[in-house]
């Protein structure tokens, strides 16, 4: 490649726990986007890249997927919520959930969206959770139940079983709801199951995917996945309204290619689950930790003293979830290694000690 | 780079006139990708890359610009406005600007905005056309003027010179109304009014731009700037409920710093220029064809017969803007060549003479 | 009735000519609340007289309408639209329509609808007209056209013939927009026509109504009336939503009652039409004032010298229409009397003579 | 009054328990209205009794207060709130809150609100409660907590003290928040306490509140009332764009002066709060029905089977609270009589003994 005249600000050797989204690009991704340059194509999704792409999510989830692919996960989000409502129509979630708790709102604002809420412990919903919000379907002075959204794997690092979403499914389509599934984590998830895709979506009623890219390799990218022929009408418009569709939409859609036509979602996605399982093995030896919640797949919750994480943050940057209660979130990614999960519990043993 | 699995799905040596969307990046926006990539840096826009972006762009829009990158134009424009409005605010346009033809309704629908339109010929607003919509700011029975918003280069391809967009800055400031600009395509202004950035912008009054980073090479990404200190509160968070907050920002910050730290900006758009002022004198030697407004950027309209039309769109792809007159539009890019331009005033011809 | 701690803090002798709003209420729509009350009564409309009220409106509009009583105007116009739209659609409608000049942004905000508007010198849409807007149905960049929006007597006191509104409804059904008409003033209408209210609505192909109540001479209260059968869902709830449900609904539905079940509606509109046209003739007598439209309905608008304007308002209450070229807008209501409009006459005489 | 053309469809000797909107309105209320009838005044709030309503609520609430009429409860919560935040603002309140359970998303689809909600079992909120979700106020994540609203009498029954809404209050303030007091019951509130308005509003640091109108006997109409001095900017601009504002205002106001001018809101709301007591006592003394809440203004919550309901409600309307607990819930009006509690009673022993 050409030289540019932007320089080099960081430091890429430098890892640390804070966010799946702390890391880069996948070399591979960024292979693709040259693949994909230099001559023209016709912008906004009608390029030959997102034409094809329809064909590789095919091959994960069916053969009647279809693949809108949009900027980040808030607008994946919103896209899919919207396009499963009507006006007075409003979503069941769990109160951990990303939509309630992360996006300043934006599904109230930007979609008019009512979430619904049910306390949901360890980030999964059930049934009889969802039961407390599913009801008034016709009552006019209550938000209509019309979307049942879960997140797979969840804002806490555990994950739904196939039967576990197929007995959400069942629920909520007896009761006329569709379901979405929040997949900004999915690759981790399909990875933690040691399944495919469609498995724990398609296969099991999933009605709409918010499917992830940027937290597994990609510069940035999400995609709205219809899997339910049918489900949503003019996803194209809703998605221009809501800000959400690209121009050089072939540098989106040649990532997705990229990371799901060969293995690299897989690999990506095994190798964080795995190095989340050895900090987690390595912390477990550690006294004065407490892990939290089953690590099902990329991320590590724990309990520690505040003074401990304070001084663990100056050498690896993570995050307090739960800063009073002295709770932090440790997430590991594609490029994370074995030195760097080792010489973190190193660093903990040692400010534990001190 | 390493290997990829996605496949090149297109011919790089074809190019049109239908937009300066349909190119892809300029090779050296590529190379600051990869200078950006690799190790962790903050999310969300805490990266060394964003907060370096500062400076690059207070070198050409003053020391107190203050930068936010978006994904997209839509969303710059609707963040810029949502930032200058209150509920009860309105904004007045031109009836051809892109937020009022081309945005799918996304202010009104994400931003609850109102746009009070007047006709604008050749796209340009005056203080006496503006002038027309700025009434009643304590009529509650309408929405409050608060924002006007230009484009520069105009929708038709035309520009404003600094005193003309002085004089709309000051006719708004009188009357406690900001303006915003919308710059998708910025650089061609400056390239074509061959003066510095600041000098049609911040030195004139302009409060808030909209900067195109797409149309000029980027894969994706444009910036709202803030010009006048204090102009809007909280756009950290405007972004955010916009759905336009990028995770891994410092992709979208580098491409930035890779075109305005030197001139690759100013030369890709001097280039486009050069191209469509080359289009415009080979079609105006061309009978047949009449050039329908002042070629001052990089665009070139034209009226022919539409059977014509239809035959050269065969052979190259453009759009029309205006089909039942016959009219057209000739976009070009950085990367359209003279050899592209030369061969489609051939076949113009060609097609003119069957 | 009982004594009342309230006391009176008017004239009710003074009347003038401002708007058909200054009214107060006939009082036979008075007595028909005191019909209504007493007793209980379910609320939020499942009440005897909400009730009755549908073969109420059903005699007038024929045996399929369905009626949604609502607080007013506004709400009536943005409950109908929402109703009639997706989250991509848009309302095309004249420049001069109450809901693009009148509402604050109340449709942009509260519905996120955008607007379309076309210049309506006479306050009347037409095919024509409405043909500058009814294109891109199927563009993902602009929001799809799904509904014209007319408004009968207009803004500017002219009115639509059945054969008008039945062009302009096969002109929208033919691309598949519905027509909602916004009926502030539909009693003025079927006076001024003399026909039946079906005649210029049901009967021409007129899909959903705002019913004007309140400038009829009820205390408030408007109606949405669906008139094809299947046209909008869930009304309930989108009034609901839009927060125009009426706790005691009983008391809307009784006032429409005592309007409609006889021809109280009726008398107060020719009553009012008459007196606008004993207004114009004598205004026409007059040197130094033009009428400015064809007095249709209960309004005139006409130009004269601002002075005398300003030396007049101070003997009679109106409202300048465009201030800037002297005109002003004077409404006659159902309680205007000859005396008041020869005194207005001779007043004006007067202060022309000044 | 002059006979209408409407009919009496009901009986106007039968009343029940389900809710205090079920009543119609009190004489004295109608008789305000003829007060205010005949003659023109200005329309949308410029007319006398609007003006002077300001001294009437002044003389309740404090010489700064300002009251904004609007037609009903979901209006003057969502004008009130939507005046206290930001884009980016959120509310908190209790998941028992009208806002949130019963005003079919109208706070998140017309404000674009975020509530973030927090269990109330009573239906109270505390600062510990508040806390819980006071959190994350510069945090873009996060849409921001800018008021908190709590409802006097709750809508369990329940009511705060003045000590109580201080310490919220000061909590709230203390972080920079404004609270808002739903006032839909609050004459019942002052009638409980023994308290005048401002001691439990004004005088402990309420910013804002909902006046409520219709349930205290009016036929419709609410208040929203600031408290605090320029707690809020453009209120009847948001009014307006929120569908609120009445035309024949005066019709509105007039009713407030009724009811505020002497003592009629008190005498409504003590009458019905002893009808609550009196009722409580007699159904104490039944066994098979357990009081629920305390009884603290004119609501009642019970239990018992739920066979025994469903043949109660034969004979006299009220609602199931939670038809799964077989809770219920009566309610009692200014026009509830002694014999209307005791033959209540009465049925009810007799369904329990059946």
């Amino acid at each position: 490649m050409t030289t540019t005249d932007a320089t080099r600000h960081h430091d890429p050797a430098v890892r640390g726990f804070a966010s799946d989204n702390y890391s880069g690009a996948h070399p591979e991704i960024l292979a693709a986007l040259a693949l994909a340059n230099g001559g023209h194509q016709p912008s906004y999704g009608a390029d030959a890249y997102t034409e094809h792409l329809q064909d590789v999510f095919r091959a994960h989830l069916g053969p009647r997927a279809e693949v809108y692919p949009v900027f980040n996960g808030t607008g994946a989000n919103v896209v899919a919520l919207q396009a499963l409502t009507d006006r007075w129509g409003a979503v069941i979630t769990g109160d951990t959930a990303h939509i309630h708790t992360d996006e300043c709102g934006a599904p109230e604002r930007v979609g008019g969206l009512k979430l619904l809420t049910v306390p949901t412990p360890d980030g999964k919903l059930t049934p009889e959770l969802i039961a407390r919000q599913a009801f008034g379907f016709e009552d006019e002075h209550r938000a209509t139940p019309q979307v049942v959204s879960l997140t797979q794997t969840t804002e806490l690092g555990t994950r739904y079983t196939p039967d576990e979403i197929r007995a959400i499914c069942e629920f909520a389509h007896e009761r006329g709801m569709t379901v979405h599934l929040d997949g900004a984590r999915i690759a981790n998830a399909a990875a933690a199951l040691d399944l495919p895709l469609r498995a724990f979506t398609t296969d099991v009623g999933v009605d709409v995917l918010s499917f992830g890219g940027t937290k597994n390799g990609m510069l940035f990218g999400e995609a709205v996945v219809l899997l339910t022929p049918g489900v949503a009408r003019r996803m194209r418009h809703v998605r221009k309204l809501s800000m959400q569709l690209s121009a050089k939409m072939r540098f989106v859609s040649v990532q997705f290619e990229a990371l799901l036509a060969g293995d690299l979602w897989l690999r990506g996605a095994r190798h964080a689950n795995a190095m989340a399982r050895r900090l987690a093995d390595g912390v477990r030896a550690v006294d004065g930790v407490r892990i939290l919640h089953p690590v099902e797949s990329n991320g590590v919750f724990a309990r520690l003293p505040h003074d401990v994480s304070e001084r663990l943050q100056k050498r690896y940057r993570f995050y307090f979830w739960d800063e009073a209660a002295g709770d932090v979130r440790w997430m590991c990614s594609f490029d994370t290694t074995e030195e760097d999960v080792d010489g973190f519990v190193a660093a903990l043993r040692e400010e534990l000690a001190r």
